[in-house]
């Protein structure tokens, strides 16, 4: 769906503002009705807070059916193709799209036991993980109390909406929803940024290939010349940065060794608050190395 | 073959020498029989110069012989079992007794293509080799001219001699065919050597799966009991240290994250003089690490 | 004198232009009134170049003139009053109005033996240059050639008048006669930034006590608010950071020791491009500290 | 007094025992006196708890007169030539043969400030400290409740003795009252030992100019033939190594800049445990180094 301004929407006639917010909540389109007398709203804050009180204030049965609106993680909606298009993205960036046979066994079996013991489906801001991160916190969560497991599956949801909310709405104000992942590459040998050196940005997974998400080559200043994740949250999960010095110092023309003592140097490492800024440099000679989650 | 004192064989007859020492230099007793009358060696050293000057001395056809006398790698004699058994070893310790079917086919190429070209077979001392160096000097080598690659070849022959010398003689002093590779893991958090951290060497390998080649668990001093290579060449190759420093943290208490920003730190390196002391370190906090080629 | 505007400039008649920068070559108005007629300038660096191209094409005599015109440093024309307001601001700023009994006489030394080989005085742009580095240059620069030195007497008056020009015109563009020093502390122990640090920049001198010019402490980011040294050259000389870090651990609660193995860290390094940008930072725990000319 | 053999002690008669370790605790005899019988010793630590046995177990006044026949620190016994030679050097070991007026103006202070709180003298063992530590000391335990104090004083007294007696008595074990200090340089952009670099260790002191207590130079493995400070307590203080790497990486022929960004490194670091080894490495390249508590 495009992208509307925060001005449209607050002038916007009560069936044209549903039609542009009514799927923030997933088939829950009644608070996108709620707020809609409360127009005009100062910034996207404003708009979002209001929304979440709607859902806060609304009876418990209909937050109930909020939650059980969301479809399963890599579910037979998935298959059948009758999620919504958010959920399908949503799910698609944890890379449920592609899992082994047994893994979706496990979701399946998951999924199942969440239902028999919650009676909702597992509800979780897939955007925020990675596959691995969505499988151990569905483990953790099982363990959950029922009345615990309501309230974070509510956090969730609202997690959900102020991330698609942030992408729908064109307004200068952005939600506190994104992190940002970068590099930096200095040369102590030669006291510079270390300029040219290719790298690759790769995810983990317990199970299955390593998959590269982000390449690039350090240019003058030793970075990159866009993050290597911005403008989203930086999934929690296991990572890779592979900085290919070997070449570099090769290209600089300097002693090491044949073969190189440092060739491909791997930065392995976890991010565990997707709203945060991870900085990882690498301080840099033919002999040694220094990384460290920097700012 | 067991191994002999220097002094029981500075005091044997020639027989007993020969059988002793006959197999030092592959296929050619000859070497042994013309050292006999030269002893008593003061040490190994002057023994092994005394059994490469015979070489170095001899008619260039008995040299010639020498040369053609050893086995191809990866080649026939391996799989009619009709190596020597020092041989057989030292290639299996290359790992050249566990090739996929495109690595037998490549060796067998480059075997053929350098017979054709040499007249001889190709020599490397492949204890001081991985499987990767192996095949990279393999392919180095057959861009030689025969003048230079005869002389390649001896090298080697007495590189292998002197490590077989080296095993085979009990004495105080030892041939400079030794290398190490130790590590130390220091924590820069608490300022102090990281104890009980478990750790592995991998060797490293263009096609294939990672091979372990040591493991072990830092003593309180944050080093491992023995080195992780000692009492022999470090082959010439690629490696990975992996350091298990967030279950060290994890038990000292400490503030991690979660999942913690570190946990498994791999290092990467490559070994280029198999003679050589290559001291791997970390320096670790929960946050940051330092690696560099120490001493 | 007050700063002026490059539109007013380029809409000046040629009394008020040459009263607003008739001064920027050193008792040369000749230089602004011959720029006079060149009017409008595209920027700051257009006008700077036709400056220069005056002198360029200016007769030898001329510039000889203009060469000669230039006082002493530290001399009679400072100690008689006589100086531009320019050169006495400039000569302060390297600490030559401070100088011992010692520095004095070596000074005047050094005057007389310059006029006598050169027939011109020392010149030398100060603002680039601590006391010891203007010392340094002085006794290197009496060994030159005469030719040589009469063009590097030429090169200081330019970066001298640009220096003077970027200080007295109002305009978006800079000349590139600015550098930089700042800093950056990073808590590896805690993986974060360190805040509330105190910290000095230390001038150092071969003679007389270390000047402290900057002091500050970092902020959430870890970094002082402003840049140690910025807006001008970052003087060639020899500096001493210090870092408080052992206050900032015990604010932290973090163990150290007893008195703490770190304390008050000194870094020390000297800079030899006033033009660039120095970044000076620390990554530190209670036992352990990195340091490195960053970018 | 000459060193002697564990094994003479065994065999000595009562007066040669007593001759040899009368003045292992200040003024008694006694103590010696008491172990003789118990000869033989199986070796020095059997020997030193054998003595302190003695002490603990001696009636309350025999201990007080025990504290009672220590000299004052700095004071007049010291003026008089009345110290006994032992507590001469240890004074003198601490620099406190050579104060100020105005720290001699302290010391007296505080001895009588003490000698009327306590009715004793103040005992520290100074071979473990440096003259800030000791007048720290002496403040902080002016503060201490006297049945505390005195046990601190005879926990003092059992170190003096140990150091003592660790000095008189040659035996292949030691007494556990050693430090060390040490250094180790590794040029980590040539990834080898920094061999050549001068160095100097200097003692920090609140007043007065800090005092070169070693120096020397680095030898082919970046390290110190002998360890700056060995085979004696390592005093409580504040130090700085200084490491001349500008002359290294000049002789080296490594770009530097000009002036060298780096040229006299100093690190300054506390000693908290006397008994402790003191590992003080530094990693450097022309533009970068780090250093940390090793081991």
């Amino acid at each position: 769906m495009a992208a509307i301004s925060l001005h449209t929407l607050n002038t916007a006639g009560k069936a044209q503002f549903v039609a542009a917010l009514g799927d923030i909540y997933e088939h829950a389109p009644w608070v996108a009705e709620a707020v809609h007398g409360k127009r005009p709203f100062a910034n996207l804050t404003a708009l979002n807070d209001a929304m979440a009180a709607v859902v806060r204030a609304a009876p418990a049965e209909q937050r109930t059916a909020l939650l059980k609106g969301h479809p399963d993680l890599a579910g037979k909606a998935a298959r059948a193709g009758t999620m919504t298009s958010d959920s399908k993205a949503e799910q698609a960036s944890a890379g449920l799209n592609r899992l082994t046979e047994g893994e979706l066994k496990e979701f399946h079996r998951l999924n199942t036991a969440y239902r028999e013991k919650f009676g909702i489906p597992f509800i979780v801001c897939v955007r925020r993980h990675s596959k691995d991160s969505i499988l151990r916190e569905f483990t953790r969560r099982l363990h959950n109390h029922a009345s615990t497991e309501v309230k974070t599956a509510l956090t969730e949801v609202f997690r959900i909406a102020a991330l698609r909310l942030d992408q729908r709405v064109e307004t200068p104000d952005r939600l506190r929803v994104h992190g940002r992942l970068s590099t930096h590459i200095l040369d102590t040998q030669a006291g510079h940024p270390a300029a040219g050196v290719a790298l690759e940005l790769v995810e983990l997974a317990a199970h299955g290939e390593p998959h590269v998400i982000a390449s690039g080559t350090t240019n003058h200043d030793g970075r990159t010349d866009q993050p290597l994740i911005a403008g989203r949250p930086v999934p929690i999960g296991r990572y890779e940065l592979r900085f290919h010095v070997g070449d570099y110092f090769a290209r600089m023309g300097v002693a090491q060794g044949d073969p190189p003592f440092l060739d491909v140097v791997p930065v392995r490492f976890a991010v565990a608050e997707p709203e945060s800024h991870y900085h990882v440099p690498l301080l840099v000679t033919p002999w040694s190395y220094t990384t460290y989650r920097g700012s």
